[in-house]
């Protein structure tokens, strides 16, 4: 399985000092290449750069980085800060930063020594990657039992956007954990895989964790996902989410509000499936959301190289337009509630999806939370 | 002007014998290099490799082809055959090719020596060549004038996909033609030109000639163009058409149905700008229309390579996805007429799109081809 091949991330504690060692998914699927950050602004670089991405997987470096701040003796607030705003879209980031800086500012408060404040700090984000493996497996649950209720019959034909697996989770990941559990119950008839340009995540990532599980699959530029639809040839479209505010909407890798428009458009359930941390009550609505503007080159140079992939980049970069033409490149798109069918969650479905059931699915979270903090403090 | 610097295509009669010359648009931007084909064989791998595309430049190509083979005293009816079918889904291919066969066969029956049937053959090519120059500018006219009336008020942002100007036209183009038009009357605010995967020809071809004509544009891959619609930046998208069925169903690049449905769901005006010579009576409906799917590599390995342009290709192709992965590629897709605002031609515009209106626009070009054909009679 590709998720004990590839450790995406890891904490791990060398003789030279703490460091968090990143699988630099730019070099994917050509090079298994590791990046070891010894400091905050090196995480942040790899963040900034797609070394490491996926909103759940974001949580989790974010939540090791300031584990590795506060073990390497660095401004806890200042490195949470840092990971927190290193990219703007997706919460889990925020969520994984803060949430182990809460921890390491409370034992500080409350006169851990410096080195015991780092070691709570690191149980926490260590916590936080177990969680988000536990909750992977919950997601696939709760979505291939969806799946059976929107689509009977099995044999399925679903289509997908961007990455979402392995590759950006602590576990087997959100919407592609969903479409794992359906390959396993042997019901996927095939996985399409938009390539998903300008960063071609689908082509070099989906695709590459497909392989690996002998999935039925086929890539296809973005633009062919009509001819699919036309055709009646998806049974269904899952993808991931950056970021779900209070209303519903959905902020997930641009091309995903035209799928979602599509699906619509043939009728097709269009799920969302993403870990409650997901989720965020302070964003109203899908126009309070910060959509993340990257730079035009990846879009008219092409990140990647001959033999090589994007990372490779540089003076050696593909020419795909004139010389300095100018880009629009959002990184995400927004996608209205009302073109969502169901959003799966490790808590179980908002479906139809509404602020009711949103608010609901993060009221279930905190409740086990607060049990499980209270069962720690009994322990 | 773009027209006047880049001849796409031309006739020539060197010392050594008859050639057809061509601008070589896999290695544009990049380079302007130009191919010359001496023989049919050569002129069907420039057509099939792309070196050459665009509907009504494709019918441009065949109709010098045939009459390249009958300056060389290869077979006519071999060489139009070989060329109409060289790909499966541009009407206007197999349009030049036999308007000239049917030119050099009557020659022939009517007792022409061999080189007057060929003389007769290329001047029926140069006509079909110049009368799409005109018809560009005739598209130009109508559908500017149309813009006016959807879009009152000028200052427009219109939506592009694919290439659909001088480098796919004996003039100006169709689509483009008609933004030209509309850039020249100082009522063009941007060009939205969608890169166009797999083979870019937005982001390299529409971006060099929006460039030359100093348009205020951005590329953006085909996405993003989900973003355009919902922020309210797309006025109208205009694009061309490959054949247009008897039922007004347009098959146009890879991309142009998820517009369509796109521009629907938006309330944005979708037209469809090509000449007469691509409607095809003979093809009832969308269903009718043969789409070429088109080799796994051109989405899995990219076909550029580093500092290069499409064509380029081969063994040191980008690698976009694992080795071996199977592929979804067509290289068209179909949009149905009730999506269409408009179809523009040099004959006029139908709008709404239907059979009937579809039929009068081709029975205005036959009544003045008739005209024209008796003028000749006569003359």
């Amino acid at each position: 399985m590709a998720e004990e091949c590839v450790p995406v991330i890891r904490y791990e504690e060398l003789p030279e000092g703490p460091v968090v060692v990143l699988l630099d998914q730019t070099r994917l699927p050509r090079e298994e290449t590791e990046l070891v950050c010894t400091d905050v602004p090196a995480l942040v670089e790899a963040i900034q750069s797609l070394a490491v991405r996926g909103a759940p997987l974001l949580g989790i470096a974010g939540a090791y980085g300031v584990a590795l701040a506060a073990a390497r003796g660095f401004d806890v607030a200042d490195a949470a800060d840092q990971l927190a705003h290193a990219r703007p879209t997706a919460v889990n980031l925020g969520y994984g930063a803060r949430r182990v800086e809460a921890v390491h500012r409370a034992a500080v408060r409350e006169g851990a020594g410096e080195r015991r404040a780092a070691e709570l700090a690191l149980a926490e984000a260590r916590a936080l990657h177990r969680e988000d493996a536990e909750a992977s497996d919950r997601m696939a649950e709760h979505g291939s039992a969806l799946l059976e209720e929107l689509v009977p019959g099995g044999g399925l034909r679903i289509l997908t956007h961007c990455n979402t697996g392995t590759l950006v989770s602590g576990g087997r990941g959100t919407a592609l954990a969903v479409v794992k559990a359906v390959h396993r119950a042997g019901e996927l008839r095939r996985l399409w895989v938009g390539e998903t340009r300008p960063l071609l995540q689908g082509a070099r990532l989906t695709a590459y964790e497909a392989a690996r599980e002998g999935m039925a699959y086929s890539v296809l530029a973005d633009n062919a996902a009509g001819s699919l639809f036309a055709a009646g040839e998806v049974d269904a479209v899952l993808v991931g989410a950056d970021r779900i505010a209070a209303d519903g909407s959905v902020a997930n890798k641009v091309g995903t509000y035209p799928l979602a428009v599509l699906a619509g458009y043939h009728e097709v359930p269009f799920v969302v499936v993403a870990p409650v941390t997901t989720i965020d009550l302070e964003t109203a609505s899908g126009a309070d959301i910060e959509v993340e503007q990257r730079a035009a080159h990846e879009v008219t140079e092409g990140p990647w190289e001959r033999g090589g992939g994007p990372g490779a980049g540089g003076a050696g970069s593909a020419v795909l337009a004139p010389v300095g033409a100018p880009a629009y490149n959002p990184a995400f798109d927004v996608t209205p509630s009302a073109l969502v069918t169901a959003v799966v969650t490790e808590e179980g479905v908002a479906s139809p999806v509404t602020a009711a059931g949103i608010a609901e699915l993060c009221s279930a979270s905190r409740r086990k939370a607060s049990r499980s903090a209270n069962g720690m403090m009994r322990s």
